[in-house]
């Protein structure tokens, strides 16, 4: 399986936001607020939104295939501490069905890195919170 | 002045996270969620960090200069929308005084382009909220 069960659970919990990084031609960065769904069968992450084809970050997928989203929330605020999920990896710029309702574009990434933090022990004091970061083969 | 009011207003609120997208040298980008501080008489957004110096965030922006940050949060959850400040722009890897007080290197972002939604009239319904973008000479 791509993601732990602590991460997929991480992932589910509802009302969370995630936030997109995308390349522009021009090769800068751009940095985006996002609903997504975590698909733990297929291992992906998949981003809609309403006027999802039309937007930058669908054509900066579209043309790069690349993209990283993180998933956070802030644990503690003192001391200061943020458990977090950031996943990279190989992304798809995926139109909506013909006829379809609304848009129906979607961003999927297809993890190749996955580091987070604070997530595999929720329990944990701040200060026993743990990195792991994997490469997705 | 590079920020307007309420954006100043908006990126000075207490206990905010940004996510600051960053491009690696391979062309991928990746995203971490950062404190950040507003500077308004500079017209930019500083991001320190315990380790900052050693990080790869503040490598990608020593090797390439660019970097955008994401400012947002949740207004309303039926309908679900989200306020945010995207800030891109040019971004300098600044090290630490030699011999100060913790790591103290910082990534520094002069503004190139800003685009907010439901910054400007906080208390606009959810429908009424408007993106403003603009470029920053």
């Amino acid at each position: 399986m791509t993601f732990t069960q602590a991460e997929s659970g991480y992932l589910r919990e509802p009302r969370r936001l995630g936030r997109l990084a995308t390349v522009r031609a021009d090769g800068s960065p751009q940095v985006n607020p996002v609903g997504f769904s975590c698909d733990p069968q297929r291992g992906t992450i998949d981003i809609g939104g309403l006027a999802m084809s039309r937007s930058q970050k669908f054509r900066n997928v579209a043309r790069n295939g690349q993209a990283a989203i993180v998933v956070d929330d802030i644990v503690s605020t003192d001391p200061w501490r943020v458990r977090f999920l950031e996943i990279r990896g190989a992304a798809e710029a995926i139109d909506g069905p013909p006829g379809g309702p609304g848009d129906g574009a979607i961003i999927r990434i297809h993890p190749r890195r996955i580091i987070s933090f604070g997530i595999e022990d929720p329990v944990a004091e701040p200060h026993q919170m743990r990195s792991h970061s994997r490469n997705i083969s």
